[in-house]
């Protein structure tokens, strides 16, 4: 994929984030460098969220060193930057502000399966501290925690998404909030009963077919179409 | 009715229903074949939910072979082909995933009628197993397991309307899930008093009466046709 | 006011609540004929809810015989007749279908004055038959529950809103609805502290007073005119 | 800045907060005369909150006299003028309506910060009385409550912000009602775990940097251009 195509990707996948309430004013979706460089693709700081644009996706080293341009990171790069160096598997990277992921981790409520889009994502847990993730150690701190999982929230505050695309880093983040909204809402009324590990691998085995994530992807592009035509900069 | 027009009415219930939220990025809508094949017409498997067209319903027989085009049906169809294979009087099927019925699954709470519209329904009850219904053995056991019901839900999954006509069909996955929207509501702040067996009789005699029924349909209808005024292919 | 404008008036009322999602599929308002004939307008049975217009009010009689035309009533034009015969200072009248007050009754929580709008509504009690109010006695019975309070609800059904006009009956609707909302929220996480008998007499002498009403009408309708230009026939 | 410049300011943060549901029908948002004259400039008693102008806002003395023009203040002016009187650093002033932080007031629960956003804007507390601040004792009661305070809630009411830009205010508005909900809905399915004293100020300090709070502006500013394109009388 050509740098161009990929920013064209990630402000997409930013856009569709927004029109969830997945991210709100804050929340950067990064990319490894396709081009071999040592580095990401990472929306700047300054970017508008609610505007966002391919042009805003500034390629930095894992160091937050612009390699073009003048624009810098958001100063929670660290979290992307610590994740690349240790997920040779990872070529995408998103960090969110979910609203019912992160009331869960207020209440002290461990995420759990209640849907079956859930399974797709495997165990997720909660990194205790509340922080922004903007320096090394704590960068490393977070990557180290999330190990080789897909996804995890952080305590407070919001949650992480790993793939090897940056469409499956989305479909993550989407399964991951709309299982924490379920959870909520069955937490109000009663103990949800989660999926058993056995009904997890046999559902998540087959949810997670590419067919199926693609799907999730093109349900939200064609929405965030209708909603506005133009979706490059030009 | 022609294959034609029906499809079109089908594309509209699933945009009226992708609106409300009662489908997301999956969820499938047929109709029992009208030329007398054996069969039905159902959305692709790769269609959009969200830009859902007419030419999205593809003509199947009951072991979901194609009986014109390329395109496959949805993994689920079973479900939709063995309820037809059982029911003579049902000519339209709709597989939803709306939030709040399927909640009251995850917590074990029984769907019950807390609405004046709900007596149209009849009893809903709760198919227990956690699946994609996406074998022959599995849409049996659902299809009897629904009986000769209208509707049932489909633990921490889903839930299935039946009726002689789409509209009906479409009607009756929107009552169902108002209910339970209205149920949970109530069991977050005290006990739902549920319509007495005596009181569903009388009032879901009164509102079953096809111009109520069809008051529905046009509402959404009008609605989606705000937002969007070309509902065709062309 | 000439019935042309009072049409426009009503439409534009039914719009309104329509939006806030305190009528639905269903819901009527009614005014009492200006010219005077024994009688009301009322929007038709068959008028579609989503795309009111100002051709679907019709004027009726007391007995629900057209005055004019071909259009029926809604069947529960009684609740509106009934309450017309009985109350000569009432000039307006509608019936919705609002989802929070609705929950309220469906778990036997009596309303209560938790805004400092509610304190405009005085006392609102719950009408306890669950019924389509379809017929003289039941309307009758409602009017007579009803008394010379300016608002009431019906047990997991709906509520209605009387008043001297079109634009106090509507505001009364929305601070009904928009109270009972915030009692619920309230009880979901605590004890409701309503406002005493004291504080609701100075704050709805306060708040009575026909420009703050007239706020609100202003208010809901400049977001009417924001999402569709015209709101007449043509 | 220009007073000219104020009044465009002043009507994009109300129509900012008015999408997001943290004004209703009623609000009012002033900022201190640049121009040196002892006064304020607020939008009018009678200005449409869903169709707001620079042009609604008024310059008005502490007593709430009209500088210019014949339009009058909304009778709780004093709010206003009171804490200008009172607080030198305070340069805008907003009041809103916000519903789940008046929930909050409502079951007697203090704000407490849950999130991270919270920690900029110090210890919240709630004005006790549930009344109209439509008189001179009234606003120095509040303003007296408010003391040194970026923001009070204020009880069965509403709140208010007070910072030393509109900008910021508007960003201390909607910091103080997200927080307000999040902490409802932690409320709702167990006990949040507020930040520690600690936490608030590594945090608030790393948060409260001109940049960040910048972002929240333009985020709400480009999705409310999205929904309008013209923001300003002409």
């Amino acid at each position: 994929m050509t740098i161009a195509a990929l920013r064209e990707q990630l402000a997409l996948a930013l856009r569709m984030l927004e029109r969830q309430g997945i991210i709100d004013f804050n929340g950067h979706f990064s990319a490894r460098l396709p081009d071999g460089r040592a580095g990401l693709l990472i929306n700047a700081a300054d970017s508008v969220r609610s505007a966002i644009r391919p042009a805003d996706f500034i390629a930095i080293d894992f160091d937050g060193r612009a390699l073009e341009g003048e624009r810098t990171p958001p100063m929670e790069f660290h979290l992307h930057a610590q994740i690349y160096l240790r997920r040779p598997d990872v070529h995408a990277v998103v960090h969110t502000h979910p609203r019912w992921s992160t009331v869960l981790t207020t209440v002290g409520q461990a995420w759990q399966p209640v849907t079956m889009q859930a399974a797709v994502l495997g165990e997720v847990r909660t990194f205790a501290k509340t922080a922004s993730i903007n320096s090394v150690p704590l960068g490393a701190e977070l990557a180290d925690f999330l190990g080789g999982a897909k996804a995890a929230l952080m305590r407070r505050h919001g949650a992480v998404s790993v793939a090897g695309s940056v469409e499956d880093a989305f479909v993550q983040a989407v399964y991951l909030e709309e299982n924490a909204q379920r959870q909520h809402f069955a937490l109000q009324v009663g103990t949800p009963e989660p999926l058993t590990p056995e009904e997890c691998a046999v559902i998540g085995r087959n949810l997670s077919r590419p067919a199926l994530l693609r799907k999730v992807w093109d349900y939200h592009a064609a929405k965030a179409a209708d909603a506005r035509t133009e979706t490059q900069d030009d």
